[in-house]
């Protein structure tokens, strides 16, 4: 296929000249536990240290990992989250199999919990407030696992308490469009109730649409036709299926940023500065409350809902562990996963966890043993708090902000690592998409189909790229996960890794059981991935890319590959050029700038080539490196979107606008368009563009030789 | 002394280093013209070549620099500054001292000119409106130099052009306090015109503070005791003496910011989003006039003053000349002055261009002939359109914002390079106090004083510092010269050096020619320096500054003279300590704070000091000295001051509270001290002081061992 050869031009070399290392590395033996003090410069990539590792990702030890990490619920900073820290902490300082040192970060958050005393409630009454039917309080104990008082009971994170009533009304999913149509129809909004379901808005959007019109109260519920393929009675669901059972309710944090809410872009330490509670912004403006599709079946006329939810400070532990770089210590390759689960979050995040601390031993083992040191260093981390808004993570990239700028090569989060066994699924930013793919190659996809990894993917998500033909496609980072704060704030490359469904077969919104009690070990080992395959493949896909990141000569980061998306961008915006043109404001500098970017990668791609060629020197090497690693953060840019927290990548930033194009030009040419001819309006249109441009030209400035003027 | 031995700890062992390396140095047979492709990665100072730099720096070619710079008057963007653009990249061009390459960028920028057809007029008129005295259009042509089309008469750029007539006030400087006194005697300011001297506060303010209370115009003179230590009669100043004559007029930006006032953040390039003039802010609110004292004394009564300054786009352009770095090309020091002036400019900016262009002329001269090439990158740059606001540089801060953040070690500012020839005058950031020390040591003071350009220097401006006993005062670096966006916007270490006055001698506020006409090349050879060894004092000592940043293995960078201005800030803050604490604010963080970042820089020099003991690997002193280069840019906050356009540094950010503490904490404090008990002010101080301890941890963490958690 054509983008073998061209990306053969890049990855290819960079492999045989680590073929070429691989002889010198096994002839030089090597120290029992403490590395030679100083490593060769030319280290490189060892291909031999990359296959035991792969080899030695154990399926059973994952599953184990999972058993214990799921045993009890462990929402954030309860006992028993803070238990799971010291597991973390022991095995990353195991003498046998842990890694050079560990510690926690712990900051102080704004958390939100359901009342101990007062459970909050969901009640039809009648006219006189006679209660009529009352929702569950909690969900059905199907499997022994679902009752006791660590399971928290549903409710939606960080809601306002109150207790409005008013008539029910449905409406849909919450969004300005479905509350338009309900207005439109003349159905009376103000002081109701509405019952909307789960997905198409973000939770708390459905609260700040809702507020608009009025509305007192809202409840979100999980709709059997978005989760379980239709399927909704009792012995269609867990435990005879993976499908949610009817009581089963999706809790979730309601706060719209990420964060600490009180400690916007400071650290949440003891010490710092926090806004007062009421002056904090982000929050669900009226009380809301998730109930099961059990209970919204029967909702009728006037409903009471009592939300009693209280905010508090709690403390909350991130776990850190490092693998010292052998020849560039000030390098960091991240990996990293929530900790924090909101009941015994076997999938959410424990499958991700579980494949984290599998990686770990088996490079902390290599590790101990003296047979493998990095070339950069690789932090491990285990998040606290992320159910609430990614703010461990959050909180972290504040605290050393400076730091991870300006030395964090990438960041891999393996989040939930296994949705379904189907086939791989990656997000990230272009320059990634090369070395997963390398990755990918490698790894006989679990089952019996002999495919690689990748030759699985390719069949289930696939696009036709205009420089390498039909590729597996991958997907762009949101707000999802715990890569947020690295790539929308520092500017540092990044990317989620995970297995999942196929599509043909489930239109499940996500896997249903999803922020409920019913997400247990065993509807992992049952439903999810018996015998854990899957969880395998995802543990050597990562492993694999953490290893290429952090050992290989030439960072394995292809700028070349955002020519594409510019291209699929400039082309997006060519719609706009019309309507554009008549405000008096071209194109033409954009494509220009587009250009540039383009040409400046392609030489730059040649300069490597040309380098592997021949024994650069270690400081051309890092030269090379650095222009490879500063490459994202050139796109960013503080002045950008001030009033997006913490979005600062001019080409990631979340898209309101329905054109496919740089978000900043497509946000302000939908409300320019909406706006008529307001001059101010079309003005940010063109200063939108100007950032793009001016972002464009520094990133190509990046990469062209670093002594041309 | 006391400091020489703990300097000695640093910079000392880089000097015996750099002994060891000359020998095997000058062993090694140079290339003719091109120097060898692979360098030697231990490449450090070569003090025979510094020797040969300082040596060559020649007095008589910088009085030929000068006489041709200041031949004609060369206001930004006229013909003559254009034809200097020429003579600068022909000088950096020339086969024989030329650089490696030489490039302009140009921008399209807002600036600010008197009209051609209506001259500026300030009149005294009867109550009639009939004329009874008119002020100079222009000054005294006294040397045949004063006259012509190209001496633009004076003005004050970005005043709004408007007529307004009304009874003259005088107003002393025009500050804040000077304006409360007069409402509080009861003089009418209403529709006045009021006449101030410069000085005080900056040139806008005074119109800013003015229009507050509904004055309608105002004049600015200079007052002969403020510049002339009182003289002021013609056969006491210029042409005999170095004293204003009476008819001489101080020009300058009235402009509150600096950059060009349309693009702000953004490069102003042709198609780069422009704000509407209309919507800029920074400007003047009401007319304004600069006048001589000549003219201010005659003024009484009712007067007319005429602006018809006219807002124009200009092309203005930079030139920039690179001396491709040896070792680390990916570095880069930078040299830098703006080229424009107000008139000819003999002394602001042309004695400092005279020097840039002695100083490229030495180091191409080497160059060409193959004896030396820096180890990193050198830029020579010389600005446009400085004098309307520091345009040029601030544009190219803007286009090569992530490179220069990335990859610029330091920039060394020589504007005006003779004041006067009594010492050294540096400003800068702590680290660079070192290296300064080091260069100041290695020459002569001119004259027969026998003494080094140091121990003349400790003579007039020193301080008793707990570290090292008495030594020379660095200055703080404000907004005054093109140093401004290299600090505060993209905070790399800076400075500026200059030979400047004896203060016992004169009081004057600034050279008294200052911006006007009779600024001229025999005023600088009769007056300020003649023979010119002032002048090639500073040239030695910045050319041994810029040769040892851009030679040395280590950079010659102490962040360990940090710790001396954190603990003065935090000793000012100790007298906010009875008054924050009765707002709950605490200063325990911030002093846990300073102590985290001194210990750290200890033992972050220790490290440095082992390393050089021992022969460090490439990449050991690349990581060393990329935290060295990063350190500065730890300090830089886009949260902290959203108002102050360009200021992200938050120990160097403009102070307007009283107390000499961080800027932030001392402007807040200040703020919330006047509101009372206004919660949301004392929250700002919480704000503020938490911003402040972040930014020292992150500093803190930027310097501790790279692999450290």
């Amino acid at each position: 296929m054509q983008w073998v050869k061209v990306l053969g031009g890049v990855v290819g070399a960079a492999a045989l000249l680590g073929l070429g290392i691989i002889v010198g590395h096994f002839a030089i033996p090597k120290g029992a536990d403490s590395p030679a003090p100083s490593a060769s410069a030319s280290q490189d990539l060892d291909l031999k240290i990359l296959e035991t590792v792969i080899e030695q990702l154990d399926a059973n030890r994952i599953r184990e990992n999972l058993r214990e990490l799921s045993k009890e619920p462990h929402l954030a900073t309860t006992p028993r989250d803070e238990a799971l820290v010291q597991l973390l902490l022991q095995r990353w300082q195991d003498p046998e199999s842990g890694l050079d040192s560990a510690r926690t970060t712990e900051y102080e958050v704004l958390l939100s919990f359901p009342s101990g005393e007062q459970p909050n409630r969901v009640a039809v009454v009648n006219s006189t407030g006679a209660i009529l039917f009352s929702c569950r309080h909690s969900e059905e104990n199907l499997t022994g696992e679902q009752g006791g008082p660590n399971v928290v009971p549903p409710y939606a994170a960080y809601a306002p308490p109150g207790t409005p009533q008013g008539p029910l009304v449905y409406a849909n999913q919450g969004s300005e469009e479905d509350f338009k149509e309900l207005q439109n129809k003349g159905v009376k909004l103000q002081d109701s109730i509405v019952l909307t379901r789960y997905g198409g808005v973000g939770r708390g959007a459905k609260a700040v649409n809702a507020a608009k019109y009025g509305v007192a109260g809202v409840l979100v519920y999980t709709d059997p036709k978005d989760i379980n393929d239709g399927k909704s009675l009792p012995n269609e669901t867990f435990p005879h299926s993976w499908c949610l059972p009817p009581s089963g309710v999706e809790r979730g944090s309601y706060f719209e940023y990420f964060g600490d809410p009180l400690t916007p872009y400071l650290p949440a330490t003891p010490s710092s500065f926090r806004l007062n509670s009421d002056n904090a912004s982000g929050f669900p403006p009226i009380p809301i409350q998730p109930i099961g599709f059990e209970d919204a079946q029967v909702l009728l006329c006037q409903v009471n809902v009592s939300v009693h939810n209280r905010l508090e400070l709690r403390n909350s532990s991130n776990v850190l562990g490092i693998i010292r770089g052998a020849v560039e210590p000030d390098r960091y390759v991240l990996y990293g996963n929530h900790r924090d689960s909101w009941v015994h979050g076997a999938v959410d995040p424990s499958t991700g966890t579980a494949v984290l601390l599998e990686l770990s031993r088996v490079l902390g083992t290599l590790l101990k043993k003296g047979t493998w040191r990095p070339r950069r260093s690789i932090v491990f981390a285990s998040w606290g708090a992320e159910e609430f808004g990614l703010i461990g993570s959050t909180e972290f990239t504040e605290e050393f902000f400076s730091k991870l700028q300006e030395r964090a090569v990438a960041y891999i989060n393996v989040d939930i690592s296994v949705f379904a066994n189907a086939t791989l699924r990656v997000q990230g930013t272009p320059p990634i998409q090369s070395v997963v793919f390398s990755a990918a190659k490698q790894i006989s996809a679990p089952g019996s189909s002999g495919l690689s990894i990748y030759d699985n993917w390719i069949r289930y998500y696939n696009r036709s790229s205009s420089v390498y033909g039909l590729v597996p496609s991958v997907g762009t980072l949101g707000a999802g996960s715990d890569y947020a704060p690295f790539i929308h704030f520092l500017g540092i490359s990044s990317m989620d890794i995970a297995y999942t469904y196929d599509r043909s077969k489930t239109s499940a919104r996500i896997y249903p059981t999803y922020h409920t009690a019913f997400d247990t070990f065993d509807y992992v080992d049952k439903f999810l991935d018996p015998g854990f395959s899957s969880h395998q493949a995802v543990a050597r896909t990562a492993g694999s890319v953490l290893l290429r990141l952090s050992d290989s000569l030439f960072l394995p980061l292809n700028v070349s590959d955002y020519s594409e998306t510019l291209r699929s961008f400039l082309q997006a915006a060519e719609d706009l050029r019309v309507l554009l043109e008549q405000h008096g404001i071209s194109l033409g500098p954009l494509v220009t700038a587009v250009e540039r970017f383009e040409g400046a990668a392609t030489a730059f791609n040649q300069r490597i080539a040309t380098l592997q060629e021949g024994t650069p020197d270690p400081l051309q090497v890092r030269m090379i490196n650095d222009q490879l690693m500063l490459l994202e953060r050139t796109f960013l840019n503080s002045q950008a979107f001030p009033e997006e927290r913490y979005y600062s990548h001019v080409l990631w930033a979340p898209r309101t606008g329905s054109v496919a194009t740089f978000p900043g030009l497509s946000n302000a040419y939908s409300q320019a368009k909406n706006a008529g001819h307001e001059p101010a309006a079309w003005a940010e249109v063109q200063r939108q563009l100007s950032i793009v441009v001016a972002a464009l030209e520094g990133a190509a400035a990046t990469l062209r030789p670093v002594a041309d003027l």
